[in-house]
């Protein structure tokens, strides 16, 4: 049994085979812009792994999958599941990007995830969400079951209107600067962090070169900022979700800021108190480490299926 | 085998026994401020059915379940189910309201559900979603699985703040007036809909007057206004949800304003384009009628336990 496993997000694509676990060896990661589309990808990948007889394949995506179709919400790419499987000769299976790392959860070793937030008191309710800052932003939300693979609801919450706890916040810093920032999306992802800071201080720098480079003090104030918003953000999120097993961060923004030193601006933003929340203070908060999570998803959903 | 089912909304109470259905001879509503609490609303029940032998028991409450207990949002009751399990002397579970509406999708029959929206295009997904618009605001994400139970997302929603997409709307009508409405619930419940009216117009009606008697003009302008706004929310919910099977309305004020004629309201801000949605002209959308629903799931929840 040799599984096809690709995860193919929103500037970043990893292919890899798969039996019980991921096979490290076979790990390939590439540039989308370095690909003149997925099919090209695919087959320069597969020859380099010396065209392996395949049982079957899953592929996560950073879009939304609509019937056997994915159009990715950040590349020029999209995907046809049945036409795949005409080309391979086996079952292809798509699910979206968060998805797959909600299935990954149950699977996750504890060298693959950093605690940012671990709460005297906890109630688990069966519920966790999934929340992935990259080249986009989007949730999954896991329902547990004993002894039984998870659910996993899929979503495009990096589309939601921002809420007047975070509108409120922004307006008192950026002011006119508002209009930038109307979806999640557009300010919780790498280009949304990069436009923070561009309405805080005037100057255009890539989101990558703030979380590198924290100590210098125009960045730590964007940085800080966003990491308080995110927060407030996750309230919202965990009413939603009441995702009392816990909240996991995934993704090249979230790794960032934690990085950066900014985990506990995260956590006490999420917990303080305010009108509308519960107890958000006993909810776990995780960081996903592995990049390679989204492909023990795709191993855990094509399990299920 | 005879289960005692109940469903403790914020202003009503519903009982009844079940087996493989509802026995409709079986059902007794109260409202919740005639009895002293649950406790003995739950013995004049039981006395008025002759102190049936029970082999459990499901109580659906609005309000959030956390671990065996539950405190009601909306009355000063609260459960817990290690105790009523000792006075009963059967296993008991608590299920949120909107949870157990999720469960009863499935097993709704035509006659208890009235469509609002018949999209001519569908991609069903596997997700739904119930809303719940009564004396308190929420819903539940509901995963169907082939030939199994499907699996309930338990939320908050009603605690919500309300997002940008609402409040720009909101602030051109009312001005200064918003401060009023902070969350989902503050505008969305019943309580909100008189309050949006109050808002509007200076006078204090109570929602079911206002839902009952359209034909007043001052009151269609709230309806409408409410609708359309019910509508937008809806886009957000269908965001974080993805519900291509179907958004399930339930409730009081959802029964009133499809009763009063504002359905088409309603559907017709959810379909609008905007700048965030996906095709939400293609999601189905339904209206609960059927009052026993949560008692329906209350059975089905307790089956799949």
């Amino acid at each position: 049994m040799t599984i096809l496993i690709a995860d193919i997000g929103g500037t970043n694509c990893r292919f890899a085979l798969g039996r019980q676990t991921v096979l490290p060896d076979t790990v390939a990661r590439f540039r989308l812009k370095d690909h003149h589309g997925f099919d090209a990808a695919l087959d320069h990948y597969l020859a380099g792994q010396g065209q392996p007889v395949l049982t079957s394949a899953c592929l996560a995506v950073a879009g939304p999958v609509i019937g056997a179709c994915a159009q990715l919400t950040n590349s020029g790419w999209s995907l046809d599941a049945s036409v795949l499987a005409g080309r391979l000769g086996v079952d292809v299976t798509l699910v979206n990007d968060l998805v797959a790392l909600g299935h990954a959860l149950p699977h996750l070793s504890s060298a693959a995830t950093v605690p940012l937030h671990a709460p005297a008191q906890r109630y688990p309710n069966g519920q966790s969400v999934v929340v992935g800052l990259g080249t986009g932003t989007n949730i999954a939300a896991v329902i547990h079951r004993a002894e039984r693979p998870p659910a996993v609801l899929s979503a495009e919450a990096g589309h939601l209107s921002l809420p007047g706890s975070i509108t409120r916040r922004l307006e008192g810093r950026i002011g006119a600067g508002m209009s930038a920032f109307h979806s999640a999306e557009s300010i919780f992802s790498g280009r949304g962090l990069a436009a923070l800071h561009t309405a805080l201080h005037g100057a255009t720098v890539p989101s990558l070169a703030l979380t590198s480079h924290p100590e210098v003090p125009e960045a730590g104030e964007t940085l800080s900022l966003h990491a308080e918003l995110l927060g407030v953000w996750l309230q919202e999120i965990a009413l939603l979700t009441l995702p009392r097993n816990g909240i996991w961060l995934a993704g090249g923004v979230a790794q960032g800021l934690v990085r950066a030193g900014y985990a506990t601006v995260i956590a006490e933003a999420f917990a303080a108190p305010n009108s509308n929340n519960g107890p958000t203070g006993a909810i776990p908060m995780h960081l996903i480490t592995d990049d390679l999570a989204a492909l023990t998803g795709c191993l855990a959903a094509v399990r299920q299926a």
